[in-house]
C-alpha cells in the first residue's frame, strides 16, 4: 500500500483516508484478503488509530470491508442481490416462497404489532420464525406475525410442533384471499436472536424489511425481515431475482 | 432516569444497557427533548463511557435518537415513511415527480455507472442532482445518468442551464416509451456532497436507492438516490404513499 503521507485536506481526515483506502482496495487487494493490523495501516498512512479506525467503519458500511471474529479485517466480496419485491403478490408459504420455516410459538405480539394488526394488546399470535439462504449463507431472518383470526379452522387440526406445524399454519393462511401487500425498508441494528442466525455480533447494521398481508379489508399477517446489511442488496420491481452486480454508489465517491 | 445499577448478564454489556435505555425513553422522555450529558448517563447506569458511547450508536441507529451539532444527543421523531415505488412505472420529472432539480452538468460517468448504463468509459453522460423534501425537510439527495444517447435531440436544442436544462432534458427523456424499472435499496455512507444536502456528516450511515429505468431494450437513464437514514423508513407496494407509523422491530427488541 505504499507509505503516502495524508496532505492536509479541507474534508475530515477519515473522508481523505476512506477514498485512499477505497483506491488501495481496487488496486492491491483481492476478495477474502485480510488487511494488514490497525497499527501498520495507521503508520503507513500516517493517521491515528482513530482516523483509521472511522474510515474502515465507513468501508464496513458500504460494504467493501468485513470485520470478523478471530479473523480480522477482510476485502467482501459484492454484496448479493435478493429480491424482496415481487409484482405478483403471494402469501408466505406459497410456491417459491424463499424462506424456510425454522419454529414456532403462539404468544402476545410486541405493542407495535398488536397495532399494525389491529388485535387487542393481550390477544396471542402466532409467531413463525423463518431463515433466508442464499448461496448456502443465511442472509435473513424473519418473524411472521398471524392472528389466530386470521387462522380460525387451526386450533381444530391436530397440528404438529416444529416446521410441520408451521405448514399448516401457513396452509391456512392461505385460504383467504390475498388482497395486497406493501413493504417499508429501513435501518436498523440486529437483535440478539436475529444477530446469532445471521452470524453477526448483536447491534450490527441491518436492513428491516416490514409487510403487511392484507385480506378481509385488513392487515391478515405482518413479516418482519431482517437483512444482513453488509452482504445485502433488496431488489424491487421487473427483473425480480436478477442481481444487479455493478456498484453504481460504490465508484461514484 | 433513576440510578439502575446493571446486573450481571450473559448478552453484551452495551445490549443491554440499550434496552434499559429504550424503556427509558419510552417512559420517561419526549420528542426532541436533549439526553443529559454522557458522563452523566454513564455515572447514573453505572457503565463506561465506551459502554454508553455503544448503546448511543445502537439507538442512533434504530432512528430513536439523533446527534447533532452543537446541540447534544435528542431524542427522535418517529421515521417518516418516503414511498420509493409506485405500481405505475414513471420517467423522471413525469406528473407527480417528487424531486427537485437543482442542478445539471455533462461529464465522464463512474465506471460503475457506466457499466450499468451499458456506454463506453469515456462517453459524457448528463448528470442531474436533485433533491426531494418531506415535510420542509431535504430527505433525499439524487444523481441522475442520462447518456447522451437517450435524448438524441437535446443538443439541437438551445437549453439553458440551471434547472431550466434539466426541465429541458427530463422531457427529452420522456419521449422515450418506458418499459420498465427496477430498484435496489442498499447501506451505504454519505458523501461529502449528499451530506452537506442532507444535513448530516460525511459518512453518515444512509440508504442507497439505485433505479434503473428501461426503454428501447437497455438502460436509459440510472437515478442513484442517498436517502436519510435515521429519519427516513421507504415504503413500497400497493399503498405507495401511505405511511406505515408504527414501527414494529422497535419494540419487537
Amino acid at each position: 500500500m505504499g507509505t503516502t503521507q495524508l496532505e492536509s485536506v479541507p474534508e475530515p481526515k477519515y473522508w481523505h483516508l476512506k477514498t485512499v483506502l477505497t483506491e488501495a482496495l481496487d488496486s492491491e487487494f483481492s476478495v477474502g484478503e485480510i488487511l494488514p493490523n490497525e497499527r501498520d495501516l495507521a503508520a503507513r498512512f500516517g493517521v491515528a488509530r482513530a482516523t483509521l479506525r472511522q474510515a474502515l467503519e465507513q468501508l464496513e458500511l458500504e460494504g467493501r470491508l468485513q470485520r470478523r471474529r478471530g479473523v480480522g479485517t477482510t476485502v467482501a466480496p459484492p454484496r448479493v442481490g435478493v429480491a424482496v419485491g415481487t409484482e405478483q403478490h403471494a402469501w408466505p408459504g406459497a410456491p417459491g416462497d424463499a424462506w424456510q420455516a425454522v419454529d414456532c410459538t403462539t404468544a402476545a405480539p410486541p405493542a407495535a404489532v398488536a397495532g399494525a394488526l389491529e388485535t387487542g394488546r393481550d390477544e396471542p399470535v402466532h409467531i413463525v420464525r423463518r431463515t433466508r439462504m442464499t448461496h448456502g449463507q443465511s442472509v435473513a431472518a424473519e418473524l411472521l406475525y398471524i392472528p389466530e383470526s386470521s387462522v380460525p379452522e387451526l386450533s381444530a387440526i391436530d397440528a404438529p410442533a416444529g416446521p410441520a406445524r408451521v405448514r399448516a399454519l401457513l396452509r391456512e393462511l392461505q385460504r383467504m384471499e390475498l388482497e395486497g401487500q406493501d413493504s417499508a425498508v429501513e435501518l436498523g441494528s440486529a437483535r440478539a436472536d436475529d444477530a446469532k442466525e445471521l452470524d453477526r455480533l448483536p447491534g450490527a447494521p441491518v436492513l428491516v424489511v416490514t409487510t403487511r398481508y392484507f385480506a378481509e379489508g385488513r392487515t391478515a399477517a405482518l413479516s418482519v425481515a431482517t437483512y444482513r446489511a453488509d452482504t445485502c442488496r433488496l431488489t424491487f420491481g421487473d427483473s425480480g431475482g436478477v442481481e444487479i452486480h455493478q456498484d453504481p454508489q460504490r465508484r461514484a465517491s
